[in-house]
């Protein structure tokens, strides 16, 4: 939860709209104007009865913290953060009003290294989640700032943004209609289509670009970032192949000002699981006069997961707690399994007891259907001759084993 | 978040007070009767304006996943679970308006085991946490029942759990005046207060008070419950010192029928960290005829960690997040520093490299206030000879070293 001052502005008109905004407590509706609640005016009431919303994101908070605590702070200052966060949006495939955030920042320098950094990042976590095929896709808003610059259409940024941020989604045909429609000449649509078709490999591409958009400062400097960030990766032993710079790359978020990063994971139709990029301004919205440059990332972790389950990436046993289910046929044997319990968990064997006396049916299929591998079965014989029976749950195989074997033979 | 519908009614009218409403979003106003608007009538606006709310805890969300999901789930169901939870409370020490909580259930039987492993988890994470002193109180609603009915007020329950709730907070004396005010009699009172002066053991508590209820049917039912926890307690090896049967113990909740446990750290003021117990009608109000019953466990885990805090238990490299710091003096020595700072990664070893280009002093001193045992020092010498220093930022001793060595070193 956060101040409503604190979130709004921050994420433009459509994100606005999108902030769940929390009702005053108690008799909130006291100091309210009348006049405006004889108007309906939603809008203007809200101001009056909610003071608080809920986190749209974890980035503004987190700038927001950075300001409040910036003398206890040593910069450069690194975080990560898990979290929900809530957006009123229609609820359908990948896309939830409340869902896990997960965030990697550093705040306080302005160096690349931490651009490769993330990137690096990024395809740690990818890898080991076992996620395999996917593409890390890296632009810059300079670079943007210098194709507009450089086609005649400087102080039509956000419109040319949002355009062709949907290039891939609605193609070439659709972005050429929308922008014209918000007077785009035809020569300037063919200037950033022949821009945007460049076709080669990062150094290439960086290489054909700075020629096309040479008199565009802001694009020099975009160009000179991802080529120096390119030439870190190369330390790190990141191949060409595994990073793609995109110029058609654009993000929504209103407060990048330097790279921008987005990872998708192919042959799933659940868009981007990954999104960040530096941002230059944002401390300086909370009034931070040193107007500290920060870069990070957030990871979706509800979309990765959706993708995962789609791609059958979890393990068979992910949802396997216990390794041995101790069952019983009376209280006898119940009150000797919860000493053999104790013993199996002191020796780090992750168990659990039937805790009701039930048929012995009833307790295995307990098992089976938590997939716990073991059984081990307690009854009047087992508890005079102290070996107790071992039931393999996937095999059906079981033996008699005193206990001291039973937990060598599961540890090993 | 929550519908409305699910979590009001279910904590008490304290808790449908605190409970934070979020505004639904759009023009919300629209459809709002116009007499309702007029008179001001904040709660009856609220019905038409909002129709989520935020969890008030874990346990409530709970029971209504389970009944929607009853069909899926295999019961016995066990289920941990950390969220935040929010109160429109006003924030002091230990009262948050949005704080985390960690939640153990077992759902779908009756059997009293769950009660005695609850109380391991309890036990066992506090030592995991390094808390040693501490008390486990529990107690039994029926025995509470028990009590009123032995002292003639039955009916009058809330009331006298509501009041003895406070009796270690404000003492006898306010409490007699408390129940005086409800029309509570001296000779009711002076029975109350013979009951819960008992000062013994255990097993001789229970013997006691079974002896002055005798005649109360739920108190009997709640004797027998705690005695057989306290039996399967002994085959877990918990001494009797270590769970403390408090028949002052009321908790606030007006959900649970059976046990109940409160978890307080010893020397701390904060209230109690940690409360739980046996609720049989939870899934009952979400429409499941079944019933099923459930026993949880509840940490607060924002007290805790202040607790901690305040006890000084946190050990001082918490917050070292890195164990090596490569440092550098120009463009040349930080390129040679990433190749070096990705083989302390590749052998597993936490390591950053500061990001600018800046004096030594200041890398070093981020190196100090960061808690980085070691820094890495890399220059034109260094680079030649292959050999770098490793400075020990504790002793200030430092060598020249093949990175090899100093990997060892630092594994070792």
């Amino acid at each position: 939860m956060e101040n409503l001052t604190t979130l709004t502005g921050k994420y433009g008109d459509e994100g606005d709209q999108l902030l769940f905004k929390v009702l005053n407590s108690g008799d909130y509706l006291k100091g309210v104007d009348s006049a405006k609640l004889e108007t309906r005016n939603s809008k203007q009431v809200t101001q009056d009865i909610s003071e608080k919303g809920l986190r749209y994101d974890l980035t503004v908070p987190f700038a927001r913290y950075v300001v409040m605590n910036r003398h206890e702070i040593t910069f450069p200052f690194k975080r990560y953060q898990m979290q929900p966060v809530w957006r009123a949006d229609r609820p359908q495939k990948g896309r939830y009003r409340e869902f896990y955030q997960c965030d990697v920042d550093v705040v306080g320098t302005h160096s690349l290294i931490c651009e490769a950094e993330i990137i690096m990042i990024i395809l740690e976590a990818m890898q080991n989640l076992g996620v395999n095929d996917f593409t890390v896709k890296i632009n810059h808003r300079g670079v943007l700032n210098g194709i507009a610059e450089a086609i005649g259409v400087s102080g039509k940024e956000s419109d040319l943004f949002v355009a062709i941020d949907k290039l891939e989604k609605i193609g070439e045909e659709k972005v050429r209609e929308e922008l014209s429609g918000k007077d785009f000449s035809k020569d300037q649509l063919d200037k950033l289509f022949s821009i945007l078709s460049i076709n080669a490999n990062n150094d290439k591409k960086l290489s054909s670009l700075s020629e096309m958009i040479a008199k565009a400062s802001s694009g020099q400097k975009g160009l000179s970032d991802l080529n120096e960030v390119f030439q870190y990766l190369k330390h790190y032993e990141v191949s060409d192949s595994q990073v793609e710079f995109d110029i058609s790359l654009a993000r929504g978020l209103s407060y990048y000002t330097g790279c921008i990063f987005e990872v998708k994971i192919n042959n799933v139709a659940i868009g981007s699981v990954s999104g960040g990029g530096r941002y230059d301004n944002l401390t300086g919205t909370f009034g931070d006069k040193d107007n500290l440059s920060g870069v990070g990332i957030s990871f979706g972790v509800d979309r990765i997961y959706d993708a995962m389950e789609e791609l059958k990436l979890f393990p068979a046993d992910t949802q396997a707690s216990s390794s041995v289910l101790v069952c019983h046929f009376d209280e006898e044997s119940r009150n000797y399994g919860m000493m053999v319990l104790a013993k199996l968990r002191k020796a780090e064997i992750a168990s659990e007891i039937y805790p009701d006396i039930s048929k012995m049916k009833k307790q295995l299929d307990y098992a089976n259907k938590k997939m716990i591998g073991h059984a081990v079965v307690i009854g009047a014989d087992e508890i005079n001759s102290g070996e107790l029976t071992l039931k393999n749950m996937k095999s059906g195989e079981q033996e008699k084993l005193p206990l001291k074997t039973i937990i060598q033979k599961l540890k090993s």
